[in-house]
């Protein structure tokens, strides 16, 4: 059994621990909820072991479904393995409809769906609110080169259709979501990070209730029970 | 000689008037100053003046370098007669160095040169705060097809070329400046309303002293003042 060592860094959901093997590391999931760049803050019992459980399945899904991802396996309800990536700095999202700041930026009501998806590329920097980034910016700030960018793009397109497909199996529409990449041992590019109800708006098919973190952000009840919602639909 | 009528439209900068030739506008400049998405207001003595004389300069060398656009000819100090068009409602911007927003974004210093032209598009919507758009964004609204943001781009940058050469021999550094367009009577994408120090950034060559808006956003001193030197500079 791997061995946990010292704590690598804490971000706002996560503990992300070295181990006594070079390349995995030992993910923690946290009770706490953020928003609005941490400016709302809650402890909410529960979510760690809900999003631990909820990645952990996507996770695998995706891997049956043929994506390199760094998920290598669920160690207790709320910890799992991964494999050590360096992540590119960069919030990949994928957009099937309006919602959110998307709505806002262009004025266009929440829930109007969109052609075809749409992929935005936003800076992971909390110091400048995670702004939205041109491809020119991208090279600007030397964050991936163009073919780079490319095969983000190929990824987040694949895993829209994969887990679009999984979600409407299980009566929830897939709105949006937020992807992270990072460059393996290898140098490959590999999906890292989590995708849960933090990261994905989720919207059930009839009656568009919400399932996702906009609970929290807009006071829209319990975010627990949303989220248990979404784990018993997936057969968790 | 043109007739005036009735006034079209006032915005921040200009009074806009319908004319006796119904593809003419008679444009006025005025002397109020906004910043801030108009948070920031003034009034300048001499501002009207100066970006009418700076704006039918610069539109009249565009002309003679080929560059199509909506100048037919100055009238008064502070008029012009224009080429009525459809204004596209995007902000077509051009940077040769960071400054502003885009520094605020990438956190990147003012001043720092790119190693090229950058171009953004952003959406003209004081509602909105006049939004960063992706092409994929422009899409979306039906703002413009992929083969007119082509033609957008092309224009902006041999306008560059044009205006920083032109600067340049006037001992001033084009660092950044923004674009509309239009379609004219034909259908054909028209380069229309000013380019004028409310327009662009414009440092000196050599000692980067700033001789633009940024004067009056940042109480730097007297906007007429910063003004006139370009209009100097300029042999108007
Ligand atoms: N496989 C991985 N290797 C290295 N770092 C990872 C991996 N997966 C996720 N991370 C990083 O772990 C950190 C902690 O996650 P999280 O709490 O969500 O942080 P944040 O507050 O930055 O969103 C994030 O910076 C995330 O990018
Ligand atoms: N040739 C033209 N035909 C029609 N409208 C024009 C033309 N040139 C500029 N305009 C428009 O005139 C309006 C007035 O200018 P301005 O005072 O700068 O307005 P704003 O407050 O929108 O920036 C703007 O909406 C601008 O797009
Ligand atoms: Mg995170
Ligand atoms: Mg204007």
């Amino acid at each position: 059994m791997v061995k946990k060592l010292e704590l690598l860094y804490e971000g706002k959901a996560k503990k992300v621990y070295m181990t006594d093997e070079e390349n995995v590391l030992w993910i923690e999931y946290k009770d706490s909820a953020t928003a609005f760049n941490g400016e709302k803050k809650a402890t909410i019992a529960g979510k760690g072991r809900l999003n631990n459980e909820i990645t952990s399945l996507l996770f695998s899904k995706l891997h049956s479904a043929g994506i390199d991802n760094h998920f290598i396996q669920k160690i207790s309800e709320t910890e799992q393995l991964v494999k050590k990536v360096t992540i590119i700095p960069l919030e990949v999202v994928v957009r099937n409809y309006v919602a959110g700041s998307l709505a806002k930026r262009l004025g266009i009501a929440e829930g109007t769906s969109l052609e075809k998806p749409l992929i935005e590329f936003y800076y992971k920097n909390d110091e400048l609110g995670d702004p939205l980034l041109l491809e020119d910016h991208i090279a600007i700030l030397k964050l991936a080169t163009s073919e780079q960018i490319a095969v983000l793009k190929e990824y987040a397109l694949k895993v829209n259709e994969i887990l679009t497909q999984y979600f409407q199996n299980c009566h929830v529409r897939l709105i949006d979501f937020k992807l992270e990449f990072g460059f393996d041992a290898e140098g490959k590019i590999v999906l890292a990070d989590e995708i849960s109800p933090d990261t994905c708006r989720l919207w059930d098919m009839e009656t568009n209730e919400k399932f996702d973190k906009d609970v929290f952000r807009r006071d829209l009840g319990n975010l627990a029970d949303a989220y248990e919602v979404i784990l018993q639909r997936l057969g968790g």
